[in-house]
């Protein structure tokens, strides 16, 4: 059995150390890092895991995408499974800036109080993606299409709501979801309309944003889960600590940023380990929801 | 029994992950990796694998000098050796692109069917190598000619298959050279003569140039093998598919790149672990071929 | 019991290979390596360290901070401290230029020598420092302060020598330093009444840089050690060769830098030892000098 080699493969000048150590943790023998890399770098980087070892042992190498520039990203994971060919190919996991590992989290977390799972209960299910054009809001609102829940996507910028939106639906047969603009309080309009009816709200905006207020939850009524995924004070939705994992609150169960981070952490090192289950993962955030379920 | 240490030296920006994963398979327990390297760098990063294990220690450090410039990556290597003084010194390897155990798997091949072991029949063989001012078809030109092998090296400019001679004569004394310009086809001259007396043909060339068409290859009569190192359609020589391994193919033995490939990779390994006996250890093309021929 | 990882932040372009093969043959499974590192690097690089594994787990991940820029190297040490907070911390060593161990094995040297372990009878005693503004020199003077030694610091500039006797007086209560300016032979004035006073002379200097001629080291009678940090001839220090290692010279014992070499190897290799041993480890000269005693 060869060792497992991780190539990490970052978009950003220094190459992650959190991907390096979750990835040493979950198993990988040898770290190959690459801090700065543009697509113009992956054929040679790939060719290099794809011809080096032949047969059941290209299993044991794999590629880790991450960087904080998440598009970046994104350009390069599309770029290596485009020099793939035939069965010559290897395991590869898109993770940048945590964007996939928290949003399956979050949708993990929101699983164990409603009826995700029930294609029929999900969907007569509303939830609202708050900060929901950034990395990790389009991928919880797009996690959540799937299921079937009908998801408004809000943002202070209606138009940019809409494309992510149109995006999802692009992806997601059948995907019902509306752009809302975000708004303070208890403002009144198709803001109000939404938060009223969420049955789940998701907060995934950029630190030190508060998106729900205090007035604004208050007519968050509907709302038997609510997730806010900022760590850094103030928080992103009025009343929820970083540290609230599964907090019976205002009759509703909150979760904070580090309430949900022991699960992100489980699923990171577990996609890590089935990478080098099969050369053939590639693992976006729906393989990570699914490996969120199971572990 | 320390663990065994490699520095790879790499003088592209992002260093090989091929030779990293060929490392890692032939045994080097951590790997230092180094991108962007140049002369200027040398010493400290060399001074480091001199100074911290002292005695038999010392072997258990060892250099490899990578990237896709081989001229950049001989400076490297010439300055890693002027280094070192007394026994104070680490394994060293030099395989630019690949080149040398390009070269030597290549050698190594046609020795199994040609008589290069034995220097009073090798002296009777004409070899003719084809993109022969390249990094690999410089290696193959210098390795056949220190057999005893006659060696015409074909280039599209003679000025420069005549330089490779010279540099060649300088190192091999004895050695037998002849410098001609490629030609398409049936050409007559000393082309044609090349063509006709070549009792083994390499092709050397760079990706997408057909450096033998059919024209010429028909001409090959006296030719026993011919391999073709291009990995990438259209063959460099008609009629050679990459995978071919010894296959008889008219009248001749035939390998094409893949063929040769499996070779490539044992000598890689096989030199890797060779750093790792002995401090002395310095690897360039003949080193390499004599450890082809063990493997 | 998770793999010990050493975090390398380099402020070179190149990360030192010295540092990272130390760091292995000291027991650290994993590096991760990092050249050109700057203080607005550190904050990501660190919260990947306290961030990724828990409770006693975060001992088993520490951080060393090298390169040739010893200043370079301090502002990032300093960010790094200031990034933890509370228990969040892991084991950090700072290391430039090997400027903490080698300080720390000459004091240790002379240690063997002179009685710097016990307060009273240190407080009677001499040091001057040469080459005393240097990132050796600086701490050499230091760490004799500390131990209540007079100290004179000696430089080429004696405005630079006061600077360091001021920074040294701010941390060192009690502490009691003079700074000269170095001159050739037997000069009289406050030169060569340091020389004639000195029971320990140390010189800290450049390569190729005669701190104490033959005629200055003439005048050093009390001298009863004297070490001669400077590997590369000119000797430092007149008649002291690299390799001397506690030789009786004129009625004194003799260090060269290779003398010195075996201690400060072993208190590198034991300083990396001790990061993995508790994660509020933060090893800075004073630190070293601690472990040198023990080792």
């Amino acid at each position: 059995m060869p060792k497992k080699i991780l190539l990490q493969f970052d978009c950003d000048p220094q190459p992650s150390t959190f991907d390096a150590v979750v990835a040493v943790d979950a198993g990988a023998d040898v770290l190959l890092r690459h801090g700065g890399v543009t697509p113009d770098d992956v054929v040679p980087l790939v060719h290099g895991a794809m011809f080096t070892r032949g047969g059941a042992d290209l299993a044991s190498t794999a590629i880790f995408v991450g960087g904080s520039d998440v598009a970046a990203a994104e350009r390069v994971y599309d770029r290596i499974r485009a020099t793939f060919f035939g069965p010559v190919r290897v395991g590869v996991m898109l993770d940048p800036a945590g964007a996939n590992t928290t949003a399956s989290a979050a949708v993990v977390a929101a699983a164990r109080h409603l009826p995700l799972g029930d294609t029929a209960a999900a969907g007569r299910l509303h939830a609202l993606v708050l900060g929901g054009t950034g990395p990790v809001g389009q991928r919880v609102a797009r996690l959540l299409a799937r299921k079937g829940v009908a998801v408004t996507v809000a943002s202070r910028s209606r138009s940019r709501a809409a494309d992510v939106c149109a995006r999802i639906e692009a992806v997601v047969p059948g995907a019902r979801l509306a752009a809302v603009e975000s708004a303070a309080g208890a403002s009144a309009g198709p803001w109000r309309e939404a938060v009223e009816r969420a049955d789940l709200v998701v907060a995934a905006g950029a630190a030190g944003a508060t998106l729900l207020d205090a007035a604004g939850r208050a007519l968050a009524r509907s709302a038997r889960v609510l997730v806010d995924l900022n760590a850094v004070p103030p928080a992103g939705i009025a009343g929820i600590e970083a540290a609230d994992r599964a907090r019976e609150d205002g009759g509703a169960v909150v979760y904070g940023a580090l309430g949900v981070g022991g699960t992100k952490m489980k699923i990171h090192r577990a996609a890590i380990a089935t990478l080098f289950e099969s050369a053939a993962a590639a693992l976006d955030a729906e393989e990570m929801l699914a490996i969120g379920e199971r572990v």
